[in-house]
């Protein structure tokens, strides 16, 4: 990533931190506009910025076209990714004999790993976590603490889970019999492909029958619910509390944003945007980005929420046309008297 | 369950599957018309269909009047309900002394049972669960891996509780001194009847006095909060991240689809279906669909969405009106001064 | 607190109850004048009321300014806190050797502290908890069954952390690189100030950089998401399900109802109170009830919940006024038709 110097480029860096907390020995950066100001005040050694940036005083700078990108391979490079606890396989772990587990296995205490796991190479089980009978996990997977994973659940390469996820529980398949719920069975499974990394705390339904599918590299925020059977695409983006119900097929690359719902049995194709909060109820083409509940496509929601807070205002405009019609109409009622008064032919009344 | 088979009824059959992932040995089925185009392609041994459906190819199919029904009682047949690992009362399991176990107690290592815990027949407690002082549970109770109940908690028989959810936790009692927060100690408790399934992440609170209860037969999905002293009736149906807050009474039978909100202190009467991510702000009359936020009756709540996806069109009319009546008020006036300058008698403006 | 008694003020007390559930030997309350009619049926031996509160029989009674806070006073005199287990420091808790305990440590079977942990004096960490490296954790502090304190949390004096919570996972930084999602290493941490109460199952991310911050008095229900960096000021209230995205500053004393969200980057002022449900947008200015989503000031909102509701009025009275104009214009045409057959002079079209 090409790079320009500005000011001192031997300045000794030893983190990475915000405009606001960073000391000596900290770089920082500004990506986004928004904070401009906090440059003036900073006090990290140095600090990233666009070409364009203007300094508010002299700084040792590194200038470049993405400040966002530099900063996060800078935060590789100098402090890198969580190393996690040298368990092992430890004494206290629960593991199944007939569990297959991997070279360079660390599983925490109290883990517990059921019949017939089979499990990849460098992976990492922290404390608390329960993988049920039957469950598949690729190389170099991570459950942190208390990750449950029923039976059968299949995770990629690469896969990352929070603490307190829970991926294969039963989904709400019931059957109504005589105006109870008969339960029943979900026989179907979780399959979570390469490189997906789930926040905490989320819900990922099992499928009734056949699978509920993460495609590879599909990053999930906390306390989100995925509803059984439904099928989302690769390299998503879910923020926090999103839910999708059942059967649900999403495309590749579809960002869902805070909190927004998506019902059961349609379709969301590529590169979909859904906002905060939308409540999605019908298929949504590639491409579009939707608002709103029901959500709608993004221009027409703007333009709605603005009608509805002009509502006051079209209301007033309505009341002053029914005042000006009804004095138009005397008026003509009267021109029409005087008419009549005066000639008493082509009365409107009489044609 | 009445049925005609057509085609060759001797075919063998070994699971059930959907008619997307099915292969030889399954049996599918079609139950909603939405994927009546799958049926061409499905690679199944046989299908369960309606009577009416036309096969689009000769196949083996079982039909009935319920495919949906009737596919759940294959799947009860074939694949049945989920087994659990057999560890009796493991020897790695937490179990206070004056604790109660019923017959064929199954607990896992890890397990943690407080005193004076009264547990009924065949219960099954996975690892990493917290059963807190004098809770009472039925027979063949269920606690999935890491659930949480809290002192006091009773659950009836058949009981089943998915991973990660949190019962009787303390609800948000505080009572405001002086701009502080003074915790108001939760002493009541959380009461759940027979047959009720929790799915995973839930947190019910305990009351703050007297219960927290869930009616027998009621099923929940997932990430569901309900608040202290809400009472919920029997056989009702809340699918996931559904909240309620305190102090409501829901009556039975009634449907909560995802996200949907409710206050404190309202009712919500027998047989109501509460839409997606709606929010209940007032009293629900039994029978009533409730849908948006705030929640109207459902036809309320359509031509609601209808008139404000309108609103353009509505905000143009208004336009054209008013420029109409401005034509009019032109043409009006001018022929006022057309007939002032006739006659000059009978003018609107000295009538 | 000044109190009056009515009646017996010698009858035995051992317990408080609601109003319904309450029987011999209970003291109950009224607070809110919703539930007045129970008052005559309640079989609670003495009852705690306002001073204007007219009693339907003759009752053993309290009369107060506050009911709320005498009964929360009673609580906490009759009933009291939360007693937990006395585990000392179970053998089977897994404690690394450099962590540091403070006095009367309490620290269930199964729950792990791991390296370079420092804790303070009288703290109880229930089973199945984990305490990442290098957190801090003040004194008195609670950690209930199953709750994750990830690498480098701090929390202050007094805090209570309920079941299934996690705190410092890692939030949604990734930059975007030929469509993929590169992980951002999430350095910073979470600080938790004192006397901050934490619900059930609740995630609060680490920042990417810097904190996240809770500040002192704040208390959380359950199932809400706080985003990476987000500062929330003092003595707050959050109801359950609440999220806030990242890098989000909330003032002292806001209370967030339930479901309520906010998007990343903006300012919350001090005493501003967020609707169930709201959707937050935009900075709020202190002391400001938002409501709706986009929120909006209250009186605003409800205006416009208002105006959509008259919608369909609005666009019969629309409908109403085309046909008057239109009924209007062909009297103003035949009037035209008639001066112009009378008279053939001064016709509009030809003025």
């Amino acid at each position: 990533m090409p790079c320009r110097v500005e000011g001192d480029g031997t300045v000794p860096i030893s983190a990475v931190n915000t405009l606001e907390d960073a000391g000596a020995g900290d770089i920082s950066f500004l990506a986004n506009p928004k904070y401009e100001k906090l440059l003036a005040e900073t006090r990290a050694s140095a600090v990233v910025v666009r070409d364009d940036v203007h300094l508010p005083r002299p700084m040792n700078a590194l200038r470049t076209r993405d400040p966002y990108a530099a900063i996060t391979i800078l935060i590789v490079e100098i402090h890198g990714y969580r190393q996690h606890p040298r368990w092992g396989l430890d004494a206290r772990a629960n593991i199944a004999p007939t569990a297959r587990l991997g070279r360079e296995a660390n599983v925490g205490p109290g883990a517990c790993i059921d019949e017939d796991v089979v499990i990849g190479d460098r992976v990492t089980i922290y404390p608390g976590c329960y993988v049920a009978r039957g469950c598949r996990l690729g190389d170099d997977v991570v459950l942190y603490p208390n990750v449950v994973l029923y039976d059968g659940t299949v995770l990629g390469d690469r896969v990352v889970i929070h603490a307190g996820t829970i991926i294969g529980e039963d989904g709400l398949g019931y059957a109504p019999v005589d105006g109870k719920w008969l339960k029943i069975p979900q026989i179907g499974r979780v399959v979570i492909a390469d490189d997906v990394e789930i926040g905490s705390n989320c819900t990922i339904d099992r499928a009734t029958l056949g699978q509920t599918v993460i495609g590879a590299g599909t990053k999930f925020s906390n306390l989100i619910a995925i509803g059984h059977g439904t099928k989302i695409g690769e390299d998503c983006m879910f923020v926090a509390q999103v839910g999708l119900a059942g059967s649900v097929t999403v495309g590749r690359h579809v960002t869902m944003a805070g909190q927004a719902g998506v019902v059961g049995h349609i379709t969301i194709g590529d590169n979909v945007t859904v906002g905060a909060k939308a409540g999605v109820t019908n298929h949504v083409a590639p491409g579009l980005t939707v608002l709103g509940a029901p959500a709608v496509p993004m221009a027409q929601c703007k333009r709605q929420v603005l009608l509805v807070q002009q509502l006051p205002q079209l209301k007033r405009q309505l009341r002053k046309l029914q005042e000006e019609v009804e004095a138009l109409r005397r008026l003509v009622g009267l021109a029409q008297d005087a008419a009549r008064r005066s000639g008493g032919h082509g009365s409107p009344e009489s044609p």
